[in-house]
């Protein structure tokens, strides 16, 4: 069973592209919208699976369209992973993008979990064979995210998903990915609020990676028409929305109604 | 049906390392009964699966234990991979390692098929972007092999089969192999001796990568009781070789006798 949208949310999960903004322009009314919905005094968490970029980053292009949102409320799978890893291990060996280097902390001579990031171009193959080698000595795989690639400004480039797959066929291992849908990305978010699940609303645009991640953690999802959004997600076999509005504007009216 | 060896064949395809030698040794007798197979004017074949040896090196290790073998007698994943790829397409776009850049020939600006060898520290991410590109683009994936790992000095270490992996599931695609045990390599071995797989007897030591893929291609396969060979093979539930005996001089016995 679908999760069934709190009387009284505790919390409000936000994904950030699609529903805030779209590229570098806010949907329309988001702004006010997101004004009227702090005036509440809901504690928010804006969720977004850059695996790339650090929270400042991303803070720092919000806050240029005219959002007030601090680096503390930024759920990303980077965040999340360190979350996961923290909270099971205590000596991690990193394969990441330099650029978050500062976010997750540092790799441990004597590893007890190899994580994975989106290196890119630091994908080289002394740095995967090393982490082939923890993986074939017996230490688990942690993933931040298994995307099969993304869209650049020269075309589509291949994502950390492919090297996620290598490893699990080279090592003979399975990944655990933390980035979205899967349910560490919500429940770290949440965990930092002190908010259970069943008290929490999403509002996002992506049916499967929102919706349905959101709701297989126990979080009531709330799809807008805006983003990736398209129409035949209303009627989805396996994944139904708590409810479907235009965008989120209109979600938070509904919240703001109860 | 495995198929059954010929009374009179006509080639013998032979499996190198395990077979005629182990590591720099050669196996005993394995050097007179070489001498006797070459005195019955049958054509013969070597095998190796090798993707990054140029046939060159493999026949100045042969020749430093005495056997007189030349590099037109050698089928290795990379010539049988040539073979393969010019009888399909005209302008494949390799990405391999430089070692066998003379055996493969030149990669083409405007390809027709993606072909990947064991690129060791070449796999770049940009080149492996760059293959990626071309396979979304909607070329053919051919792989040399696709083996886990090999055992280098220093540990194990991972092999192109984690490369494949990578591309196949970041482009959405399945990987043609050509080496063993995939039948391309051994009937490329036979078209070029102009023998019919019914005609030929493959002498090897894996029962999975030579006996099993020889007899797929309906080579009938004698295993030697060296180099890889288990005693369990004996009683395999689903590969069962034409004949087992215990080394190459007792299979080239055997062959001659008919």
């Amino acid at each position: 069973m679908a999760p069934t949208l709190p009387s009284r949310p505790r919390a409000i999960l936000i994904d950030l592209a699609g529903v805030l903004h779209v590229g570098d322009q806010p949907v329309p009314d988001s702004l006010e919208a997101l004004r009227r919905l702090r005036a509440s005094g809901l504690p928010l968490r804006f969720l977004t699976n850059t695996t790339r970029s650090p929270r400042s980053a991303i803070v720092a292009l919000l806050q240029g369209m005219g959002f007030d949102i601090g680096e503390d409320e930024i759920q990303t799978a980077v965040h999340a992973t360190r979350q996961y890893v923290e909270s099971r291990w205590s000596r991690p060996h990193y394969l990441a993008h330099p650029d978050i280097a500062a976010e997750i902390g540092h790799s441990f001579s004597n590893p007890d979990v190899v994580v994975l990031g989106d290196a890119g171009p630091y994908f080289t193959f002394e740095r995967i064979n090393e982490a082939f080698r923890l993986l074939v000595g017996g230490l688990p795989l942690v993933a931040m995210a298994r995307n099969r690639y993304f869209k650049e400004h020269d075309g589509l480039t291949i994502d950390m998903g492919a090297y996620v797959a290598a490893l699990e066929y080279a090592a003979g291992v399975q990944a655990t990915v933390v980035g979205k849908p899967a349910a560490p990305f919500f429940l770290g978010a949440l965990s930092e609020l002190g908010v259970a699940p069943a008290e929490a609303v999403l509002i996002g645009d992506d049916l499967r990676d929102d919706i349905g991640g959101a709701q297989s953690a126990g979080v009531a999802g709330i799809l807008v028409r805006t983003g990736k959004f398209r129409p035949e997600d209303e009627n989805d076999p396996d994944i139904h929305p708590a409810l479907v509005v235009d965008d989120f504007a209109s979600a938070v009216e509904r919240i703001l109604e109860n």
